[in-house]
């Protein structure tokens, strides 16, 4: 039997807070090379770290009547190389996308693995602008979102991986977009380099009532709301919507790290839905899975021409996964956060 | 000149917790029938008391722009009969439908006036089952709810004018039907009357988790949620949504005695949107108004054949209107709550 040395992050314990290595264990082992029919051998190259790992570390049914389980591998999805292939149509050296998770190897069925064509764009975009984050984005826009010319969009967490999508994708459309997001330097980024009408950084407010007289004195109010953040950004911008607003839920991830167990209190806005027939609805990525070849068809050509800004920020070190997912929540990055391994 | 004695209730103060006389006054005055070309002079007999009224009260922006107008008449709708006419068309007798608000009697254009045919169901079902609330009922869950056959439609305020109407009409379109009212009086209508597969008194409960096990129980789980009051039972429904659930928001009336000036604090619930891909959606009656027709077509034949429950609780006496006002949200009135003058 030939084996391979295999690390693996095991997921071993519900956080309640933020993330910290208590929650999950490195471990190494020996991996069976021996390939059965269909099957190949891939070792990661690139692993996403996104917020929804959040939502499935909660103990109360979220997208999945389960949470993920413990001691098991942290689920996730993966850019890797083909080692060694015993199924037609994979040969070594091959970059292939799979949701294997965070571990330097894998022996995986082909029928588990999507071909990534490296010379259409950087390999890392199946994790970016060309997989899961594009098509939240492009779909929530589209599908929900739903925005004309003229109208304005608002996106918070614009300077993350799909939020700075959102910005350019609804500029796009002919929108006047103002981008939300932490800090002077994402919101200059957000403005001078994804192109945003306006700007705001939430961290300079500390009270929706003010966040959202900013808002208003900008805009002049709200046609599409694009929500990756929830809490007090959201608070802020329902009671400035117009009528027929758009409020697309595509994540909140300032309740990810205790308010799905234990909500948070925050202000009674319905009313407002009612005033301007106003519309909230939740989207998730998977219910486009199938639908990849409408956004590629428009998004695959403005990448490949350099038109979309997909900035990524790249983590170096297997051993660095666990801080990582937690800096999603703390961090500085802008675009999409990878950990190389 | 001829004169005539109109009684008027002006509405002077912004009430900031329930209504009173404060906030209104009685007055009397001559009022001139000479009728110019075009015009009619109608005697009011029943005035429509509606929650939305409360909205129109607060001190901001709601679905109109500007409050209320303070020192004016009340405003509300009416059913009338004609006592002199100047206008082709309107004869001595005529039942007809107004916004003339609450004055005894009005000098009014024809054109402000809509004719209502006794023959085809009692005047009153203008002000109900063939008025607004009907029109509510029908297009909110038509439009917005959307259910289908074999699903759970839940509706809350299940005892009131529209809320009655939700019950039965999601009954007809093949829905399991639960309605949540206040009191087991109200309750038992709910089921035994209206025909509601089941029916909770959330009076019973203190709190949501409580009262949302109970919903859970009954129903196993919430397809289309027609919500009519908000706060705790809307805290108690959004965690039960299914998959693409709908949830309609027709009216928030746990909020309109303070809430909308200063919002209740309630838990952040719109992670379940994102969980299962649901829908929040505001609707408001006068965006169907110029759809009457269509509903009519299928309601009134239900309503002529006597196939509709459209219960009144009829208050008489024109002094009576600010305290009918508040008892809408204190009251034991089943169905359209009316004033006789």
């Amino acid at each position: 039997m030939t084996t391979i040395s295999q690390k693996q992050w095991i997921y071993r314990r519900q956080p309640t807070g933020q993330i910290t290595t208590d929650h999950y264990q490195l471990v190494e082992q020996a991996l069976d090379t021996t390939l059965a029919d269909g099957e190949v051998l891939i070792e990661s190259r690139y692993f996403s770290v996104d917020p929804y790992m959040r939502i499935g570390q909660s103990s109360k049914p979220t997208y999945d009547a389960d949470p993920h389980p413990l001691n098991t591998v942290q689920q996730g999805a993966v850019v890797s190389q083909v080692l060694a292939s015993n199924a037609p149509g994979f040969a070594d050296g091959d970059w292939v996308q799979s949701y294997t998770g965070w571990q330097t190897h894998a022996r995986v069925h082909a029928s588990a693995l999507k071909r990534i064509d490296p010379d259409l764009a950087p390999v890392t975009t199946a994790l970016g602008v060309l997989g899961m984050p594009g098509r939240t984005a492009w779909f929530g826009l589209t599908e929900s979102g739903k925005p004309h010319a003229g109208e304005v969009v608002v996106v918070s967490g614009a300077a993350g991986a799909v939020g700075s999508l959102v910005v350019q994708f609804a500029k796009r459309h002919g929108a006047r977009v103002l981008g939300i997001a932490g800090g002077p330097a994402k919101c200059d980024w957000v403005r001078n380099t994804l192109g945003a009408d306006w700007a705001i950084d939430y961290k300079a407010f500390n009270n929706a009532d003010a966040l959202g007289a900013d808002i208003q004195r900008l805009t002049g109010g709200v046609d599409v709301y694009f929500d990756n953040v929830g809490g007090m950004v959201t608070d802020a911008i329902i009671p400035l919507i117009n009528r027929r607003a758009r409020i697309v839920i595509c994540g909140q991830i300032s309740q990810y790290s205790g308010g799905l167990e234990t909500p948070e209190l925050g202000p009674r806005l319905l009313h407002h839905m009612l005033y301007q027939r106003a519309t909230i609805q939740g989207m998730l990525a998977r219910d486009y899975l199938h639908r990849m070849d409408e956004m590629t068809r428009i998004v695959g050509p403005w990448v490949k021409a350099g038109e979309i800004v997909f900035e990524e920020t790249v983590i170096n070190g297997f051993e660095q996964l666990p801080s990582a997912l937690n800096s999603l929540f703390t961090g500085d990055h802008r675009g999409k956060l990878l950990v190389k391994a």
